[in-house]
């Protein structure tokens, strides 16, 4: 196997759901040794969400329920009690031989189980710990209950997204959780960063709140620049038009311009058959057709309504326009630029054969990210890494399982 | 000033528009000095977008467009003009003293220039250097043009946001370039992080749509297991109920129940006042109910419509359910969780005052991550970058500007 850009990185992973997991996935795709650390019996909860693959029963030991195994490809699994003495010991053995600790509980429980940042750098100063939570770790919000969906809606993306006179809706992927993942993942590394400097650890704070406003930035911008509250737009671009969805003869087309060195109006105005708008003054620019949307609209539909979307694909491609179908999931999964870039590969899994997950997209030239291997079974892993990270002994082991630690 | 994680990591930025600079924003938050090199007289096109802050002209060489603000605090610019020798050759003594090249033009443009990753490592065999483009550097659509939209559209993403029975919408946000860029940031901290070891740098080919896969992994993953094309939903979770908003008396709430250690069902009915749904066996899991939705949906709807947002919200919270009110980018603002986290930060500008931007929801501990200043004029910065940073002399500088490559 290549080595991978983060292959001297071990993080012991206690994350459980999506915005954690997402995380401690892409470190696992970079290289990284993730440690799993799971409660023994039911695990992480994600676990027993549907649907399952080959509708393999919904057992919480086992890895099979799409939903877990898509985030927890590549990880380790070991079963640790962190609410036992015996627990918490070995939690404690394995931060000192790791880099990071990734988790997602509620603000305040690993403090109360005693393995907080204040306590745990005590035993690793270099370690780098991140908290991902709903709203942080401070203010008055932090121990308030969130998921994706009351995050979406607090953040204000829902309120951005849907029909002008429809109600707020929610994007078709779980953001709340996914950019927190991925803010993390860019905390974690920027203090693996700084540690070689320092060779000191740190406390990364990542709230899904935060991340929502730090990915509506142009919305807030706007807002600051101009007072006025950004409204939901159906499909279109706040500030330029066209830069939208029009329906066509047999389905929907997305077409953007964008100003720049050459003006792509004429050549739009050309290719559906419009001419007298190339100089009409109401359009001249992007933002001037965004304020002219009313009487623009209606122009636009009706000629694009004319031909399908192949025909107008190959139209205004040739023109150089940007533009795209809509494309389901299925569509998407079997494009040929899809396939061309391998970003769905598959995984060997012990019982299922091969199953398919989406591939890293961070494509490095020397160290490229990779699935490594299907998502593990609760605890699978637990024996090898107490004999071999761990280095304990059978009998220590024996008496860690007598006592519920393991 | 603090000293920040990536303190000692400086950045020659090409790009323009949106997912480039999202990326090097984030990294210049970070502590990364960012040079941004833009074309002398026009700059990142983005400049000529509006809103304009306090109704300054949208002059290219001024960075006061709202759109180009936001993007670009805290970093320097320099005008230098990559057609010309002059220029090619500053460009390449930039790339001698810097850590990572980022850029987003459409592939081939660096080869055409002469300075793709294979001529500028002669130059420095430990640069990273980042291409972000709408389908990546390799297979069949690399040389298709893309922005935003047409990538959503292309991804999937719309696919899945929308109503039911209505067309495909996009989701409030610009998620085609935005993850593109946070992906970036992931692939160029992996790289640096890998450089310590090998002391060599490498090339990251980061694509918008590749990006789209990735942080649709859930949607992919139940298309993978069932066979089934994920539909829009338009506030609803794929696999769990209720998790979604319902009308109030007075507005909009998100609401969300998840399984685990404590069934909330029997809660969530009390408080809806619904007590004969704890026991009905259609309404047992998330799954279930999701199954059951036609059957439950009226029922739900009816309760929720009786009382303001206000008062579900206190009392869905009460029990400790996820819940909150849809927000507008106004309400977002003035949150007091947005307050005490610091989420939005001023910046003080040679002309403008203050202007507000959405500060970095990285929260590092020890050496925070924060908005340096505020986004700079078109080359502002050229004469102290060529004098102080490249050492060149008073007569160089006026030969540069002569030939017309500054």
């Amino acid at each position: 196997m290549t080595d991978r850009a983060l292959s001297d990185v071990k993080v012991v992973d206690l994350t459980q759901h999506v915005a954690g997991p997402y995380a401690t996935m892409i470190l696992s795709d970079l290289g990284a040794e993730v440690i799993k650390v799971e409660r023994p019996g039911s695990g992480d909860l994600a676990r027993g969400n549907g649907p399952f693959i080959n509708g393999e029963s919904p057992s919480a030991s086992l890895g099979t329920s799409s939903y877990f195994m898509s985030l927890n490809r590549g990880k380790q699994s070991l079963a640790l009690d962190l609410q036992t003495e015996q627990g918490k010991e070995v939690f404690l053995k394995l931060v000192k031989k790791s880099d990071a600790v990734v988790e997602n509980f509620l603000p305040g429980t690993m403090k109360r189980l005693g393995l907080d940042y204040a306590t745990v750098k005590k035993h690793n100063p270099a370690i780098i710990y991140a908290s991902v939570s709903g709203f942080g770790q401070t203010g008055p919000y932090a121990q308030t209950r969130a998921l994706d969906i009351t995050i979406q809606a607090m953040g204000g993306m829902m309120s951005l997204t849907g029909e002008p006179d429809g109600p707020p809706l929610r994007p078709g992927a779980s953001l709340g959780d996914i950019t927190a993942g991925l803010f993390t993942v860019i905390g974690i590394l920027s203090a693996l960063h700084e540690r070689q400097k320092s060779g000191k650890g740190q406390f990364i704070d990542i709230s899904m709140l935060d991340c929502q406003l730090a990915i509506l930035e142009n919305a807030f911008a706007r807002y600051f620049a101009t007072g006025k509250i950004p409204q939901r737009l159906g499909t279109r671009h706040p500030v330029f038009t066209p830069f939208q969805t029009f329906k066509t003869k047999d389905g929907y087309i997305a077409i953007a311009l964008v100003g720049g060195t050459r003006n792509q109006w004429p050549l739009f105005c050309a290719a559906i058959g419009r001419l007298e708008l190339i100089d009409d003054e109401r359009y001249q620019t992007g933002e001037a057709r965004t304020e002219h949307y009313a009487e623009l609209e209606p122009v636009l539909n009706k000629a694009i309504k004319k031909k399908t979307t192949a025909r107008w694909l190959k139209e205004f491609s040739e023109l150089g326009i940007a533009c795209g179908p809509v494309s389901n999931i299925a569509q998407v999964a079997s494009h040929p630029q899809v396939k061309a870039r391998k970003m769905i590969t598959e995984v060997p899994h012990p019982r299922l054969g091969k199953t398919r997950v989406i591939n890293s997209p961070i494509k490095l030239s020397r160290t490229p990210a990779a699935v490594k291997k299907a998502a593990p079974d609760l605890g699978q892993d637990t024996r090898e890494l107490l004999t071999e990270l761990l280095n304990m002994r059978k009998s220590d082991i024996k008496k860690l399982k007598e006592s519920g630690g393991i």
